[in-house]
């Protein structure tokens, strides 16, 4: 069968960033797509996601996932539409959800690839609050956090993908949850739309002390997203048995050497001790994403009631991801961030 | 009935330490035992158990107990033989262990005292390897530890009374086990009568490395007893899903401030997200007295048949308790420390 000529738009990673990523970290690339072989689908991309976890992939000290290689296309979850198909398990029209990277076309033996259904309202929400971001929130909430009725929960990034899910759903459990958010809009949505019982602006002066009123029963769940002075916050309120889930450290990944003293590091393990606190670090693809179904059976009746909202800062064109993304790391989203690639 | 009239001699608390504990926090006292009213056992103090635990009830930061009250008695466990008895569950010459404190003689009314068997080889194993530190090593291992055959585990201070059930439990399930202790004669200890596969000197110049390459196939369990600096030259060793129990810091117990930068509260942060790595902090009396039994029948066989053994280092006479606690936080005790009080 013949086969139409696609030119295919990448951005690789052209090389690894000293502290934060700038634009010369990346450079748009075009290239004829190789031809569909038997067994791959052929996928063109509608929806990338663009997540704090890339910046990880881009350095290569050791980490839980081996990084880019420079000259390689970045890593990142995206839905497409399968727009040729050699593969029985998938046909035209398909729309899939996979780690198909940061370009417009891929290939792809289907192995890794998820259907995402077709009555979703975007299928940007397959990267969103019904996708990685949105697992790795209800999943760490549910599991580690084991949340109670009455209970505090603290969350920071509280406008973002994971933050929003993870205080929307302790909300509907019962919990008085507390969001952390940059700027006065950002905090806004997150009590006015999200429902959170308060939200403190890290960029406050006083905003340790902010958090400290807004908690006035302690802090029994602390989902750590972002790491940095906003723990140091967090850690003087933890109450007994505090649980925190750690699934990102966004407000470190730039940092080039450890920061100046005094070290905390001593002050954190005495609280743990005379707390019974626990931090424990998970990564959700290997944790969680064989409990899939379990999650898309209790979060796809809350989106779709309303009751757990979200909101997406979507970017037109994939020229515009390595901006956007540098942008992301400084907190300038304003959303669960994707780029609209076609 | 008449009474005999009884001297109790006791430590008190006669003012709070400023960094590492001196004599002059103590002061021992004699005064008269008020006589036993009904319900209430006369105990006469056999083994007052020193442990670390004793350094924070003398400070009055906020921690998860209440600090001892300046005049007031040093808060301790012990063993003791029942004297005089008007509580029917109690009669004279039983053996019981509780917290009665720095001192020859105790009232108590029963409620918090166990029985100790009487076929123990020495009633001071109550306060010991069958005891608080037993229970200690042996649930926060078993619960929070989650040992398995082929893994390897850390334990510092691996010569006291947690720190060699720890390992010498871990051992029986098949690990690779590495102890930490202050000195050669207690590595070649903690060798050669306990079992351990390595045991590393926290005073050598090259600790780190050697500690490295003790595991080389990396740590899975780190049981935290001490902090400080073993900590540090633990994080970089920690394997995938790695479990750290935590259930002391006695490196840091004494330290007036945060110690000077780096700060590497972000590194242990970093470790912990990118190792899916947990750190757990217990107390044994509130999470795990309650399983006194199950730890007594997998723990007094195992100690009858040599498999786990013990090491006591006994001071006589309660006026030497204060110097004998204060050694101990230097690490001068060689074993399980007790004061021999009658």
């Amino acid at each position: 069968m013949s086969q139409e000529l696609i030119l295919n738009q990448r951005v690789v990673l052209a090389s690894r960033p000293q502290g934060s990523p700038t634009p010369e970290n990346f450079r748009l690339e075009r290239e004829a797509l190789p031809d569909v072989q038997d067994g791959q689908v052929q996928l063109r991309t509608l929806y990338l996601s663009l997540d704090p976890y890339m910046r990880g992939r881009m350095s290569d000290a050791p980490s839980y996932a081996p990084p880019v290689e420079i000259d390689a296309v970045m890593e990142g979850g995206a839905v497409s539409v399968v727009e040729q198909s050699r593969n029985p398990a998938f046909k035209e029209g398909d729309l899939v959800v996979g780690q198909t990277g940061w370009q417009t076309h891929s290939l792809s033996d289907g192995k890794n690839l998820m259907q995402v259904p077709k009555d979703l309202p975007s299928p940007s929400m397959a990267v969103g609050v019904l996708g990685m971001p949105g697992i790795t929130g209800y999943m760490g909430l549910m599991n580690i956090g084991q949340p109670k009725s009455g209970e505090t929960l603290v969350v920071a990034a509280a406008s973002g993908a994971v933050g929003s899910v993870v205080g929307q759903v302790a909300k509907l459990h019962g919990l008085r949850v507390v969001g952390i958010a940059g700027g006065i809009d950002k905090c806004r949505y997150v009590m006015d739309e999200l429902g959170f019982d308060a939200c403190i602006d890290h960029k406050s002066e006083h905003f340790a002390e902010q958090l400290s009123e807004a908690c006035p029963s302690g802090i029994d769940i602390y989902f750590e997203l972002v790491g940095g002075k906003v723990f140091e916050a967090v850690l003087p309120l933890l109450n007994q048995h505090a649980r925190i889930p750690l699934c990102g450290l966004i407000a470190q990944y730039n940092a080039q050497r450890l920061p100046d003293g005094p070290n905390y590091l001593p002050l954190l393990m005495r609280t743990l001790l005379t707390k019974r606190a626990k931090i424990q670090g998970f990564i959700v693809y290997e944790e969680y994403y064989h409990r899939l179904e379990e999650f898309m059976q209790a979060m796809v009746p809350l989106v779709k009631d309303g009751k757990v909202k979200f909101r997406e800062d979507v970017v037109e064109g994939l020229e515009h991801a390595p901006d956007a993304f540098i942008g992301m790391l400084e907190g300038k989203n304003f959303g669960k961030l994707v780029v609209k690639v076609s």
